[in-house]
């Protein structure tokens, strides 16, 4: 999977496949004469004509008076910069001389807690460097809801997308200023997240996201100028949203369909991406479906009273020696421990099931090794508080335990019902993609060990890693690339997973570790009885 | 020629040839629905596709906006303004209801002088109304090559633009205010003008319009927003010049070709537009070619000293009494004379050299009736003191038929050189079209009196009238038109006359009334000596 994640290849595209979104093009421009009484203007434009394939380009006004000036000074060697917009092409720069390699872009991954930035060479075609970020609108509300909530105040929505925008401004200011790069040549921005968060970004009304019947204003956003949005880029830069489907299902899960490619498989594929939501995708190169569930709450630092997102000081990794039953964990940064994050919940969950600590049930089995009386609710304390980075013991109760019970049963129901509708079985599908930051921590093993997801083969499942970040940096580097998700983006058909009458009953079924039906988890079965 | 003149035919095109430069199309736009996920704008487009042969249409961020929110008050019923742009299609407006009605254009003659306005209704395909208003350059510099002088000083150039633009907003105000349309339903303006005429109205620099190698900025300006030019109307309306070849050939003459349809016509035709200077084009539907010359100044007040420009009190006919050698004429607004206009001037040197009051080289005969010494000069007295309009004699001196002399053998020698290097005589033209409003009032009789244009039959002489206003026109109202005029504007070869051989000995031929050779011009001779 070197494909999906820019930090181990730095060259996304093959280098024959790069056709950027903005590209620049030299020209040696003939100097007008008594014979040729083209206007300097036509005279660039039937030069590209035939030295490029670009048809008939358009040229905005301002770029008319640039055009003209710059080659009179230049007296003929001249760059032309040009941005493919929707159903055009539009000169957006021209600059004396030869100046192909100034070409730069801007993918920023739009995560509601996290913002990851990559700036891109285009000339070149490669990822120049990375940074992240906190998204500055966790302070006005740590999940969606509450920001589309802060929306309706007056001036909600203007504060939050210029916070987003500053946020923006100030990671790319930093990357350019690392890279001696000049802003005035970062020609393009994309970015990728969820349907809210493009919202959010756009500035466009929310209101009616998280109303029945969960409309958009848009899932085709289409290519426009990023002074729009005041980035602060080249005057003319252009601006591309990764599309969506609906509320649910944003830019960042099709991202992750092309990162997969399973959109052109033959044999049938699903993704899961991990996030405030859930958003699981099915299909093969015939038909795509996706559902969202809110899976991700109780893995995302909330409702989970030890949880945390995944920044430094969460514990992500957890493993219990059978035999002393003594735990082990691992943190980000390698600090002390705060709180555990999503990839932490699922492996201590797994450990305590396949050690007894808790029961078919999940409930936590009283007088087992470290467990402990928190408050009155019986816990397992991980971190003891001299352990602890916060001073406090690290502890999962009870109530925690029930949270991530449901939130892995809501998971594995939701696969059931998509695959069974479908009429296939978990047997029958080639991967099983996990993107997001989460799937790359999240260990199949233990996920499967709680029968959050199916029992099968552990070589099936592949982490896509940010393939919200890598989408929207092919969508820079590859119009055929940008154009293949807005052709996924029509494919996939939203399904509602609710109405279907099986659920509550599955639902319930697989309210136990790993399932009712042990018989569906028969290496669990294996592993805990060993 | 009905259909050159809107005055004539309101209706310019077919009904069923009508596919304007922006158009209006009503959509019942399905509700939102859990079923039916698509943004607000996606499901206007998927339904504009259907319903139109619109394909991908593009919506600039303000309006994605906007068509959100008028969907959602009108709950269904919506109109979409669609503009065509250079290579596509966009959004530039959304109503709720049926607004198909309201949707206004307007074009421009820009003529050096005058202005011409024609108020258009884009639906119904119809000049609603027109008014004329002298053009505030003017008063810059009479002449295009002393405005264009006047753009070397600082802010000359923004100087001459907004006053041409003030005079358009104030036009139009006048005719929308008349006719009861509100400037928010003018989506689109369309301009006709000389080369230089178009660069002062974009802001474009004239500094080497007038310059070897006399290169334009641009010769086609591809559409572009009129919000550019502060136009005083709908803020999504587009702006669009017709083009130009090269600095002599302008959107007028081009107009002129189009409205004549000589490049679609197997047998060769002449079409003549004098303005300021006097453009030539020659050609069929195989090829076609252009010739400028400075004809015009002495038919355009410039020059001659009792000339004026074709306004109200500029004697625009005379006759003569073969016998009594006494004058008659007619002035524009039927007002005493306040000096003779281009086509008064050619009326009135043709009846002179009929009666004999010059001879063949254009000097005035000593002591022929009306003849007097004015300032130590002779001169033909027109108009006596007592009738003129500004108490003053209308005097013809020598030194102004000596101009007039040079204007018309450089006329001749121009359409000379043009046809006998295309292997063609005179006799081959099918059609002679004469453009501008001079063309309207020009007598071919008398100008093939006095040498000016060929001795070919007078039914193949036709004025096109304002064919650059109605080209405008022509240019809003058909897609169609528009190309066809932008594939002239391909097609047109640009011809330096001066650097033929044959040019000078040529001149000198012409520098008789009617020539030298007046085996040319035997209706001429049968007509003196009859």
């Amino acid at each position: 999977m070197t494909f999906s994640d820019p930090k181990d290849s730095r060259q996304l595209l093959a280098r024959d496949a790069l056709d950027p979104l903005v590209r620049k093009v030299f020209l040696e421009v003939p100097l007008p004469s008594l014979r040729d009484n083209r206007g300097d203007v036509d005279r660039v434009l039937d030069l590209l004509e035939k030295q490029s394939d670009v048809r008939n380009p358009s040229v905005p006004l301002g770029m008319v008076r640039h055009l003209s000036e710059v080659l009179y000074e230049s007296r003929g060697p001249l760059t032309v910069t040009l941005a493919v917009k929707e159903s055009s092409t539009e000169v957006i720069d021209a600059a004396a001389g030869n100046q192909v390699g100034m070409n730069f872009a801007l993918a920023v991954d739009l995560g509601s807690t996290n913002l990851v930035f990559y700036l891109l060479d285009l000339h070149r075609g490669v990822v120049l460097d990375e940074s992240t970020a906190e998204n500055p609108q966790v302070r006005f509300g740590e999940d969606i809801l509450s920001r589309i909530h802060y929306c309706e105040r007056e001036e909600g929505a203007a504060e939050l997308q210029t916070v987003l925008i500053q946020a923006i401004n100030g990671a790319l200011a930093k990357l350019l200023q690392k890279n001696g790069i000049d802003r005035r040549h970062v020609y393009a921005v994309a970015a990728a997240g969820n349907t809210t968060m493009v919202h959010l970004f756009c500035g466009f009304s929310t209101h009616r996201l998280c109303r029945e019947p969960y409309s958009p204003v848009v899932n085709r956003l289409q290519i426009c100028p990023a002074r729009d949005f005041d980035l602060e880029v080249h005057e003319n830069a252009v601006f591309y949203a990764l599309p969506s489907v609906g509320s649910y299902a944003g830019g960042d899960a099709l991202a992750g369909i092309l990162v997969s490619q399973m959109h052109r498989a033959e044999k049938f594929s699903v993704l899961v991406d991990v996030g405030t939501n859930a958003e699981i995708v099915l299909g093969n190169r015939h038909w795509l479906t996706v559902a969202a569930g809110a899976a991700g709450p109780a893995l995302e630092g909330g409702v989970v009273g030890c949880g945390m997102r995944a920044a430094p000081g969460a514990i992500d990794q957890v493993r219990m020696d059978r035999k002393t039953l003594r735990p082990t964990w691992s943190t980000i940064g390698r600090i002390p421990p705060r709180g555990i994050c999503g990839s932490g919940l699922i492996d201590l969950m797994a450990e305590l099931f396949l050690s007894g600590v808790i029961d078919e049930r999940g409930k936590i089995v009283i007088g087992a090794q470290g467990v402990v009386e928190r408050d009155g609710h019986t816990a397992y304390r991980l971190v003891p508080a001299d352990q602890s980075g916060t001073g406090t013991p690290i502890d999962l109760t009870q109530l925690d335990l029930d949270n991530l019970l449901r939130t892995k049963a809501a998971m594995y129901t939701a696969l059931t019902v998509m695959t069974r509708q479908a009429g296939l079985s978990f047997h029958d599908l080639e991967y099983f993609f996990v993107a997001g930051t989460f799937g790359a921590y999240i260990d199949p093993e233990k996920a499967i060990s709680i029968g959050m997801v199916p029992d099968i083969p552990l070589a099936r499942y592949r982490a896509l890693h940010n393939s919200a970040g890598v989408g929207a940096c092919l969508c820079l580097l590859s119009n055929a690339k940008r154009r293949e998700l807005e052709e996924i983006s029509r494919r996939v058909t939203y399904v509602e997973l609710n109405v279907d009458g099986d659920f509550m009953p599955l639902l319930n079924a697989a309210m136990f570790l790993p399932h009712t039906d042990a018989s569906q988890f028969p290496s669990v079965t294996a592993k805990r009885f060993s």
